[in-house]
């Protein structure tokens, strides 16, 4: 079929994250991606549009939503991708409900993104929190939009398995009072030597500017990577010192 | 003064490879890393294009360099920049000779980029590099080019600090034979638990295939960055996985 031009309208639409909040919908591209989608939440596709020869083949292995499914041409594609090469399968996703609760807090690690701004960086640092099992990524309301289309893509996945909550710290330390909050900050103690709880919020700052003073005054624990001692960068990337931390905090001795 | 018609031709034609490779120069853009580049390499600058006002800020604290310093308006300065939007400062920068040396190698951690593709994940392993006082970062043929302008920028400066010289594993490893080679392989000895030495070369992984064939026959240890049992996440971003593994590397107790 042909898309029509107001479902083109739309579908470009949801590139914004005002449109994305209006219709609480956002867009997932690709194979890959797709696949893993209709694996795992099938229920949360809205509308699905592929190529002919991608539903045939998928066809047999997962579940395609019907009445939701639409075959079109790589030109109708290419009219409605955020990808600079469109590829095959573009699902339109609903977002899910996302409710804070102490239980959740408690119960492991999760994050707490104080304004991070690049979609690349929110992606890989999703990609971290589902590797390392972390429980739930809560996020500033200074921060990217985690629907945003490169978000999404630089998650690979992620998304369909970490919950993703907007929340203020302040609002997460008094629901769980004495729960630690971890800051990663750059004169605090080496997170190699620190003593890690297997519970509590880890603070990420943002890219430029670190944590900032509103949410660093919740912090219980100031935590470090350290650097070589001929070493000359003033920092790390966010997800790369996201993953270092994760990593120790997942395998401490 | 107006950039010529020439000059702009010139200087936007090293945003391709082809044209840095042929003028052996390269482009370096922004506030913070062109006063990096003054303060550590103002030998390497070729070329200095700037706002007159940066210009008068800069003049008392940084080596302009005489002859090759231009005032630019912000119109001719957007005409040449690579940025979305252009940062007050363009130079143009010699690329350095590298050659490899055994001595190098033996001395120290160095990294080999087994066909990283995404200039963004490059430049934010060379900060990795950076931080952790990595000797040398070997590149395969594969890898995208190290002087990209998306790879400079998301290096922040590290470029100036941490050598990168093309080279194949094979050659590294004939070169110093005995060296550890580490390969960051999914299914390696998990990292937080192996014996690791403070020389040899640690092998990164192209971002979708890992570390090709050719590559992985010289590595003498296979190590992984262990997921959590309830993790999701099918591997983590290449910049990711070598913040890690070189955090542990220096950390190791």
């Amino acid at each position: 079929m042909t898309i029509s031009k107001n479902a083109i309208k739309y579908l470009r639409s949801l590139s914004l994250k005002k449109f994305r909040q209006k219709y609480n919908n956002f867009v997932v591209e690709g194979d890959k991606m797709a696949r893993e989608l209709l694996a795992l939440r099938p229920d949360r596709v809205e509308a699905l549009y592929a190529l002919e020869n991608w539903l045939e083949k998928a066809k047999p292995e997962l579940p395609l939503p019907e009445g939701k499914t639409f075959a079109v041409s790589e030109a109708d594609l290419a009219k409605v991708s955020n990808l600079s090469t469109p590829n095959q399968v573009l699902a339109v996703v609903s977002i899910p409900e996302s409710k804070l609760e102490e239980q959740q807090l408690r119960s492991g690690l999760s994050l707490y993104l104080d304004g991070i701004q690049d979609p690349g960086n929110f992606g890989a640092i999703l990609r971290v929190a589902d590797w390392f099992g972390i429980t739930c990524v809560f996020c500033a309301p200074t921060c990217v939009d985690p629907y945003n289309p490169k978000a999404i893509q630089a998650s690979m996945g992620a998304f369909l398995r970490v919950p993703v909550v907007e929340e203020k710290l302040e609002n997460l330390c008094r629901l769980a009072p004495g729960l630690p909050v971890y800051g990663a900050v750059l004169n605090g103690d080496n997170v190699f030597q620190a003593a890690l709880s297997g519970q509590g919020v880890i603070v990420i700052g943002n890219e430029g500017n670190g944590i900032s003073a509103s949410a660093e005054q919740w912090l219980s624990h100031r935590i470090a990577i350290p650097a070589a001692a001929h070493g000359g960068a003033e920092s790390l990337n966010a997800a790369v010192a996201t993953g270092i931390i994760c990593a120790v905090f997942r395998n401490q001795k």
